[in-house]
């Protein structure tokens, strides 16, 4: 059997990459959102093995040791990561893992699994991603400056990445995600099985 | 503006690509076929620069010493090849071009063009195969084993592609390759204009 494909979607501060990632995985049942290890608090509501791996520091910090992370990061006092291990055991099990990640993040998963699909999502333009950073209504206007000007910043990495889907409306950009993953599976690498087969 | 694709289809014979080739065509208004020269007679109802860029031997051969073909081949007395600058012509105006094309014909455009969307279409199995080639219904027992054993290498050569695509029906296969289509113009390197633009 063929391994499932590791689908890494990022993108800027306020691109929409959260609603994009939430319909993809509604609309489609074999696609996994990954299960990231943290050392902070369980929130009400949260469940082990599902939200997150809740462990604690002495043990984030061996795995670190043991490099048994596709990337981690300490945000706040807390360690956030994606275990490899159970990546890798869906994957080889022929199921698709979706990885949503930040940029820095995105670019080690990479040095880690190139194997991956890297998708970056874009704004349709830069007053667009303005408007839509200024619509979330929670922040002083300092505060939308700093998280634009990041965000221009952030899109000059789309060319380490493998596809760029435009967000102009979630359907349409949800779509372009779906014909790449299918494109993906029709790659020959990725077919070697299936192709002896025959 | 971004350079339209060249996407080249090939597969062993007997394998359904003019089928597929023909109904891919008919669904997207946006692929143009591309158009070969060759030295032989036009028939009844080809038109010139239409079915065929009819032109004489010498002006081929011609072509051949100034490098103006993506590929050529010498075929019971009379030349057939694809002219680059037609289709290069095409692609640059933003225009997709569908090259229907043998192994052998392919690998060459592959040197010329790598930059290609290389497509393989494989039979659901050498069986099933086997079944086409007999159910074409014109050849002898000793014509169908040839074509059979000639179809079986040329498999082989499927992982000098980009992607395999199953014809197990037609109206899957074009689907497949609509994806793959699709997910090429989504490419990082295909957007560089667009990206600049945003």
């Amino acid at each position: 059997m063929e391994n499932g494909l590791l689908i890494v979607i990022s993108g800027p501060s306020g691109v929409g990459k959260g609603t994009v990632c939430k319909q993809l995985l509604h609309d489609n049942d074999k696609i996994n959102l990954s299960v990231s290890a943290t050392t902070r608090e369980p929130r009400a509501g949260e469940i082990d093995k599902i939200s997150y791996f809740f462990i604690d520091k002495e043990e984030f910090e061996s795995m670190i040791v043991n490099g048994e992370f596709l990337e981690y990061a300490y945000v706040h006092g807390n360690y956030y990561g994606t275990p490899k291990k159970y990546v890798l055991d869906k994957i080889e099990k022929g199921n698709d893992v979706l990885l949503e990640i930040d940029i820095q993040g995105a670019l080690k998963v990479k040095e880690m699994y190139p194997d991956g699909v890297f998708i970056f999502i874009l704004p349709p333009s830069m007053e667009e991603l303005k408007k839509r950073i200024i619509n979330r209504g929670t922040e002083t206007e300092d505060a939308i400056e700093k998280r634009f000007m990041a965000a221009y910043k952030e899109i000059q990495y789309v060319f380490k990445y493998d596809y760029a889907v435009l967000n102009d409306e979630i359907e349409l950009a949800v779509k372009r995600i779906e014909s790449i993953i299918d494109a993906e599976r029709y790659k020959v690498n990725r077919q070697i099985d299936i192709i002896k087969e025959i």
